[in-house]
């Protein structure tokens, strides 16, 4: 008998790295799905890439759409510049429905796989100012995808599982140590350099050497810079 | 002062097309999003282009997006044939978590823009089958989009507008021909030729042609072979 299938959205980030860690813990058969979205740099998807292989994934699938095309966000968008001291309200950083999209896509993959489950790497407490990571909009997208699929519609519902959604980023950092991702392969600066290294500055640089601190766990991230 | 904006998810097909009329009429400003979803037949984005144009909107963008890559069609998939008869449940030309990728799509560039709404031409009369076309599921939708956006989070709440939802395929026809769409330039067929012209025969041509049918508006529709 096969295990259960979910599908686990890989960024090439910490969060998501956990995450895949989690779901294969929780013995699930696990296809990573990754979105080419026009984000500024590439290395994300080649740590995507590696994290996947490493954690033995049934199946890693890439699917582009040109979220740059729409434009709104310093991760997509060249004119607009990334900040390095954190402001007030929502992020420049935040792009446009970009976890709908996401979810969106990988329900449309749950659905042809069979899979019940969708793991995403969601976090409300250090990413608060990003709408799209509240619990309450994973509760809507739960009863969205209940309403939106065939299996739904069948009586076999699909569960969106955002396991790190509540937990700070140290923990988050301890929960993964402990099941033995390899940090050193994932991406989470907004401005890495061409071989991945990353600035030490923007606010994602900031909240992983933080967590790394907190979790009294030695950072493995190579910074590039005067960080 | 300029008109509210609003996104109108144009297909190329007749539905979209008295949608988008609708969206005007109602004196909105139209950004037509079509998306190219790896859909076999080509023809339907060009019919998008020609509808937006016709229709004098602010912009049309067409989103590229390979749902064909994650399968699970008649429509996006060439090894599972198009049927022409009915059959019973949801049919295989439903395209897993089709509306709810556009509606994402959409709701990210109405964050962009500064939209309001967002326009589309889903019909739950006609194509009951589909789980993604039922009012519960814009509802599902319209409360995920409140709670997913910035601008929802800040007091200006996105709303869904399918004015089409509960409209039989004559109705529809009625209202776009006195909103003056021209059909001609619409494609419905799920398996049109190269120029254009329908089958006559799949699921999507029998309720276009009984629509124009009972609506008693002459079918302008181009066919092909032995329809």
């Amino acid at each position: 008998m096969s295990a259960p299938r979910a599908v686990v959205l890989v960024s090439g980030g910490l969060d998501s790295a956990t995450t895949l860690a989690i779901a294969r813990a929780d013995g699930r058969d696990c296809f990573a799905l990754s979105v080419d979205y026009g984000q500024r740099h590439r290395v994300e998807l080649d740590a995507a890439r590696r994290i996947a292989a490493m954690q033995g994934v049934i199946e890693h699938r890439i699917l582009r759409i040109d979220l740059g095309g729409i434009g709104g966000s310093a991760l997509t968008d060249p004119s607009i510049a990334v900040p390095e001291r954190p402001a007030a309200g929502i992020p420049v950083t935040y792009v446009p429905a970009r976890n709908t999209v996401f979810l969106a896509l990988a329900l449309a993959w749950a659905e042809v796989l069979g899979a019940a489950e969708i793991y995403v790497g969601v976090n409300a407490v250090d990413y608060s100012g990003y709408p799209d990571c509240r619990p309450e909009y994973l509760a809507a997208f739960g009863a969205l995808a209940r309403l939106a699929t065939k299996a739904g519609v069948e009586g076999r519902p699909l569960a969106i599982r955002a396991p790190l959604v509540l937990m700070s980023k140290a923990d988050i950092i301890r929960r993964g140590a402990s099941l033995g991702v390899d940090f050193r392969l994932t991406v989470s600066c907004y401005q890495p350099d061409e071989a991945g290294a990353a600035c030490g500055r923007c606010e994602s640089c900031r909240l992983r050497r933080g967590g790394f601190e907190a979790a009294g766990i030695a950072d493995p991230t190579r910074y590039h810079g005067a960080a």
